[in-house]
């Protein structure tokens, strides 16, 4: 709503206003903050144009579906809140609502939001005619990471588009018109007001035709779900303070890479799914990649709220995101850790073990070799690799790239400030993640809901490697090369990540001293070395679950 | 011992005679055959020229280095006995032994062959001074399959050697001249008494060079060897009467193949195998591979006389003859007789369901999927799969070449012909198999030593296929597209192997017309269809072990 031509343009002039929320509060303090808020909202503010919300955003505040005007009820009232700041800061450049927000007193600003949030999630779009949505769906869905590094929108705006806290908001119901006029506001930059960049960056690789393709899918979509399959856990996951109050992250400048000559392995395309039983097992392997935790074949085997695309980007096919097309071929193999040979099905184990907490999980351990869980894994794999050479243990872009080492080693102290500017937003304050619609949107970094003592990732090295290349989600990526955290940056924030309690190692027996030194000598490792605020050492009281 | 030049050719003008050993009985009906043995042996026949065998095979039958004179002492007696009638009847060509074995009676040649029979092994042979020998280890221990369809030399004259029933001698221990003179021999065709031409085949492939490589390797043998590793079963097995009394096959018109354009996958040679722990792994599965049935690791599992390499020829190697490799890229897949996904290990597991019939086995049950006999197994099956395309399930040499039906359809009847003449030199008249120092050397085809009726090769097509292209072993083979046996003799062989009763389907559990309706209703397929001579049908009283 930021190009005034057409049909915009036109009602604009017709009514003389716009979305005007902001008015006076009638009855002062007497009145409840949503009684406020309604006022405002169907009567206009009276210091004001009094024109209602109402007036362009419907009664119900389900929005007005040709002229573009976006729903609001229903939406997360911080989420609200920062867009009428942003009218008035000019983050966001749409003269009306500039216009309408700024009349608005900070408490009227927060009344009005609350009451809209307040209201059940409705919407009066429509899918439009003639406006294809398959590519739009996928691009909704699945993203193009691998080629073009973009992540899907349901990957920060959740499941079905539905929204994710108070930072990024339901697409599902939002006008056809709404969403492609905002996706042109972020390319060119009227709008501005994404944490990292990342609406721009991603606005910035779709074709005009691709975000009409995407806006007419979403304006499709209901803006509420039944309860998704799940084992129940996430129900509560979900209902976790989800509202983020730091500051957004601003987008670092972008290390700009060379893209990678096109040298990687590429996994067949979904569309080429086989069929039949092995075709079921393959996509039900891909479910289970995405949605471990709450897939109602492996749920029982995640003891925390992860999954494996978490690690393992685009699904597990990205290049240096440890793909499983190199892992495919890379076992059985001799593995450190274990001190023996390992297939790949007992490397998937240790993904549930570990990763996954399987400990803490209903089963109590991961999955057998011959479960449902391992077999729909080890076929999706072994699909992904088709045409890769058997044995190519040193196939181009296994694992993640290594970051160099710094002068400055690593700390968690210079790490915290990293983290609090470019991950909270997404992670949360306290590394808690983010969920919705009973699914894990973003991983847990630590706690309860996190990785265990025992898994890969908990090493400082590691972690810096995954972030520097992937982090943040759809900015960085491996492949074309780019990031945004320096190197130091990357050191730090993992050491921060690294430096908090987590679930014990599963190899923990009966002494942590032993434990500590047998499992934990190596100098990436905090287990058993930091002290927290509890007088104990990282480890020292590590809980099971 | 067959062109007279050099020190042989001067040895028989000094001595006047060779290898004579058959002279009268000078104590008739009173003395026993071995005391009547012995005197021919050490003194020589009274009729003939008196020259003893002892005086060129020594008094101990030990031979003679330096002449080339074969060891007697220890061999098998009907062995002993039909080379002495080859020399007389021509198919071995050699003048001196002609007249010696011309002299002796039917009787005298029956008694000298048991006297050499009873002595202790022994030989006077030594590793002749600059001969290398690692090509002749190679030949002899691996042989040289895929590439030129030449079997291994111990896997017809059994581990170490050190011969096999009444048909393969040992080779260990007899002179580097002896060894090199008999290849020559069968090479140009003045030796002709093998079964099926199969020392002519394998002769007429070596070179001179590998030819006396083999020799001055086998020279060097030990003509005994320690108990090997074993689950002790075999010793029992090594127990059977293993004398061949019935006719031997002659080699059949080969089918004179076109060699395949080289264009099948190539797993690693053997000289690469890898270092380090996976590196033990590998060479462990190939061991285990090999010697399923005896191996420390894997034996408990199996609960028969079989081996992986008895249906998967060259360890698992050659192409056409269900390779490794081939399976391994095709693995996870869904498979019919599951109805479900299995995997690579899964598979595995069957095999040693089935095939081995782990319900006899000491476990009574197959690996898991974690035992080192599986690790081994994947390990060894991987790294045969080095550099070969993942998921290429139509891989070219996967599985068995198929024998395309004939109007006559498939009889045991007339398969039983077919055995008789080809196959029962080595698997046995009642198809009970051949085992030497403890393993398996020509494995059971039916009885309890056999795979089982939930065994892919009870299958009358599935077998047939195996058979045409791959027996008898060294002159069929399935990548020169060679082959004996007619279509029509490789669809009945099969017919007869597969009309004998055989170990229980594991998946039997109470119900026999269930288990026959529900499992072998295939038309190639004689569970519960044919009465056995005892009047049950078959598998209806199959036994678990």
């Amino acid at each position: 709503m930021v190009i005034m031509n057409g049909p915009v343009a036109s009602i604009f002039r017709r009514t003389g206003a716009w979305l005007l929320c902001g008015m006076v509060l009638l009855y002062g303090s007497v009145v409840s903050a949503s009684d406020a808020g309604k006022k405002i909202a169907d009567q206009g503010a009276a210091h004001a144009s009094a024109v209602a919300c109402a007036s362009c955003h419907g009664a119900d505040g389900g929005g007005n579906d040709v002229s573009g005007f976006p729903r609001l009820a229903g939406l997360d009232a911080a989420y609200l809140e920062k867009q009428l700041q942003s009218y008035r800061d000019g983050s966001n450049r749409n003269p009306v609502m500039a216009s309408m927000a700024s009349s608005l007193s900070a408490d009227e600003v927060r009344d009005v939001a609350a009451y809209y949030a307040g209201l059940d999630a409705v919407s009066h779009a429509r899918a439009p005619a003639n406006e294809p949505t398959d590519t739009g769906k996928k691009l909704a869905e699945e993203g193009d990471f691998s080629v073009r590094g973009l992540p899907a929108c349901v990957q920060c705006h959740g499941p079905g588009g539905l929204g994710v806290g108070s930072i990024f908001p339901p697409l599902a119901g939002q006008p056809f018109k709404y969403i492609k006029e905002q996706l042109a506001a972020w390319k060119s930059g009227l709008r501005n007001n994404d944490p990292a960049g990342m609406m721009k960056h991603v606005a910035k690789q779709l074709t005009a035709r691709e975000a009409r393709s995407v806006a007419a899918y979403f304006a499709a979509q209901p803006v509420s779900r039944g309860d998704r399959e799940g084992t129940g856990k996430s129900a509560a996951k979900a209902a976790k303070p989800a509202v983020y109050s730091g500051p957004l992250p601003h987008l670092g400048e972008v290390t700009s890479g060379r893209v990678a000559e096109n040298d990687y392995f590429s996994p067949p395309p979904r569309t080429d799914f086989p069929d039949g039983p092995f075709g079921e097992k393959v996509r039900q392997g891909e479910a289970i990649f995405n949605h471990t935790n709450t897939h109602t074949v492996s749920g029982k085997y995640v003891g925390n709220e992860q999954v494996c695309s978490g690690c393992h980007l685009d699904a597990g096919r990205l290049a240096n995101s440890a793909p499983m097309w190199a892992a495919w071929v890379s076992y059985p193999a001799y593995l450190r850790k274990t001190k023996t040979v390992n297939t790949f099905i007992e490397r998937l184990q240790g993904c549930f073990k570990y990763s996954m907490n399987a400990q803490g999980s209903k089963a109590k351990h991961p999955p057998a070799a011959d479960s449902d869980t391992i077999m729909s894994l080890v076929s999706y794999a072994y699909w992904l690799s088709t045409d890769a050479p058997t044995g190519d243990s040193l196939i181009a872009g296994r694992g993640y790239m290594k970051v160099p080492e710094t002068d400055r080693g690593f700390d968690p102290v210079r790490g915290k400030v990293v983290y609090e500017e470019h991950c909270a937003v997404c992670h949360g304050a306290d590394g808690e993640g983010l969920s919705a619609q009973g699914e894990v949107v973003f991983p847990a970094l630590w706690g309860a809901d996190s990785y265990n003592w025992g898994a890969g990732m908990h090493k400082v090295n590691t972690a810096a490697a995954y972030i520097k290349w992937n982090m943040p989600l759809g900015v960085a990526n491996p492949v074309q090369m780019s990031a945004v955290l320096t190197d130091q940056e990357a050191w730090d924030v993992a050491a921060f990540v690294n430096s908090h309690e987590r679930p014990q190692d599963p190899r923990f027996k009966r002494n942590f001293a032993t434990t500590a030194s047998r499992f934990h000598s190596s100098k990436y490792d905090y287990y058993g070395k930091l002290k927290q605020p509890n007088g104990k050492l990282l480890g020292e009281n590590a809980p099971r679950k």
